[in-house]
């Protein structure tokens, strides 16, 4: 991306920015559910048996929640994600966990819905590496129980497609919301929720001009339409000496979706929320802490050095966009009765 | 083992069956915990996330309930279990659900109990690969979360301690019972509950022999003291064809425990409790279907080769036993705030 195309990108950054983004919003209660794909109780149930069943893997080892770990807070606690025969990928599981009100998905936004994100892992060789669409949904159509959920919720003659594969693990996702951190407390009313610290550091991600980028209800941008991207490059400026030790700028981002030279680096802004117990941190998982994170952003994307306490207080505010997990039942996986699912 | 060794251990076996064993029994609501590890809710608690956390192996991605796994059966519904790094292991992951019914664990009955199990796949290099023991409390001993919950159920100055991880473990472990099965429920006076092809299949077994062997509480043999195993030799009756086409006497079962002759190709009788819902079937989970594993049963064991009415009808009698498995609550894995457990 030359200069010039750049600086007029932030500029547009900053209009939105004035016009709606610079709010830190309170987590809504519900993300919005696309009009084709309304929830229904059978279907998130159905879909949490799907996001649970590692039976929809190559290897019957690989699940969903394997490296989007809902019992954890969404996510693996690794680097980067490991698929069937314990293949590594070469970026971190983001959080499922508020992942509903992100209008793109994948790191790159290469996928405009949960819908569309939920089908990608399955196919992908070194995530749950099933040969085609068409072999999972032959795999679960396989599992009576499956065959009859299927046609309760989506009815047809032929119920077991990818499409409602889809649509049922995206109905549970939706459920993954997670409310009352302390600073959503504070923003109801309840001043004691934040400490002095959390305070000092909320005002100095609004004044170093973090929050021009981490705002709205997960501090990932605007509430945009869905599949429309909040992007940003990343590293931006150069020099810091973060973009070599971490590797920062090795994987071109949303360039590997479009081959577009304006895309090179450029990464969907990651969401704040549960940030301080989803490490480690950036696309690549190569930063273990969260205030060498905290010291990486102010460098790489404002050119700031900041001062110990100046960390400090951005990572309590931080802690303090720690939400809580709703308790959830375990699912059960419809079994597969006098034979086996994984040859 | 010579001939006469073993004809003199089918007849030990034959007199303590007459002593106690044949008899088909109902599940009982609830195992006898040992005196040393008395089952409390926090106790039971710890022992659930313990059992659901990846992070105690070495990658971050393989946890007890990997292999076997509460949500389907209590397995993997695969031939063989595979661990870190996608590394395949020799034998079929047995059911967790009622395991504490059982007097010894593992194919091979090398731990007298479930506390001594659960130690064994934490630090086997193609399970859960952890370098030792003290690899794995300094794992749980650097989440605070899981320091203040040993603290609160075992209290000490030390409390996290691998002695303690595996009480924990096998307190949650003998709560998975699955009660209700239709053969409890006709146990109990429902003669309803079986059909007349499940009822035949009960007294098919029964004459045929089965249940000299499969007997009991879980069908795995007479309830002995902890640590008691009750072991058969299988395959035993040579010439089947079963024992080349499912490569049956390759592993040589209890033998690599003790390396006594004796105990070559013995193995611990298996539970029928929910056998229905847990193929594949043997120690290398090498017959995928259930009617299968009836007749290579009834081929290797008893020198018999069933009618497919027989095997029909035994097959719905093993079906019948597969009981209800309570809902459960997913546990909430104690994160490791502003950093990455895993590097």
């Amino acid at each position: 991306m030359n200069r010039v195309r750049f600086a007029l990108l932030s500029l547009a950054f900053l209009v939105l920015t004035a016009a709606a983004v610079r709010a830190m919003d309170a987590l809504p209660k519900a993300p919005m559910a696309p009009a084709h794909n309304p929830p229904t109780a059978a279907k998130i149930e159905l879909g949490k048996q799907l996001y649970f069943d590692p039976r929809l893997s190559a290897t019957g080892t690989v699940s969903c929640n394997s490296c989007h770990n809902v019992m954890e807070a969404g996510e693996d606690d690794r680097p980067v994600s490991v698929g069937v025969d314990g293949q590594k990928g070469a970026r971190s599981a983001p959080t499922v966990w508020n992942a509903a009100f992100l209008s793109v998905q994948f790191w790159d936004g290469r996928a405009a819905s949960l819908e569309e994100q939920a089908k990608g892992p399955l196919v992908n060789p070194i995530e749950m590496g099933m040969a085609d669409h068409k072999a999972v949904v032959e795999r679960i159509r396989n599992i009576p129980g499956y065959r009859q959920e299927f046609g309760e919720v989506f009815g047809g003659s032929d119920p077991v497609t990818i499409d409602n594969v889809a649509m049922a693990i995206a109905a549970y996702e939706r459920t993954l919301i997670t409310p009352n951190s302390p600073f959503d407390r504070y923003k109801a009313g309840d001043k004691q929720a934040l400490s002095a610290e959390a305070q000092r550091g909320m005002k100095k991600v609004e004044s170093l001009g973090c929050t021009t980028c981490h705002s709205g209800p997960v501090f990932a941008g605007p509430a945009l339409p869905e599949g429309q991207g909040f992007f940003m490059k990343f590293p931006t400026v150069a020099g810091s000496g973060y973009e070599t030790r971490y590797a920062l700028a090795e994987d071109p981002g949303r360039y590997s979706v479009t081959k577009s030279e304006d895309d090179r680096n450029l990464w969907r802004v990651s969401q704040w929320r549960n940030i301080a117990v989803t490490a480690p941190y950036f696309h690549n998982g190569s930063v273990a802490t969260l205030d060498e994170a905290v010291r990486v952003m102010a460098a790489t994307q404002l050119g700031r050095d900041l001062k110990p306490d100046e960390v400090s207080d951005i990572v309590a505010f931080l802690n303090s966009l720690t939400g809580e997990f709703p308790q959830q039942t375990m699912p059960r996986l419809p079994v597969m009765p006098e034979k086996s699912a994984i040859e």
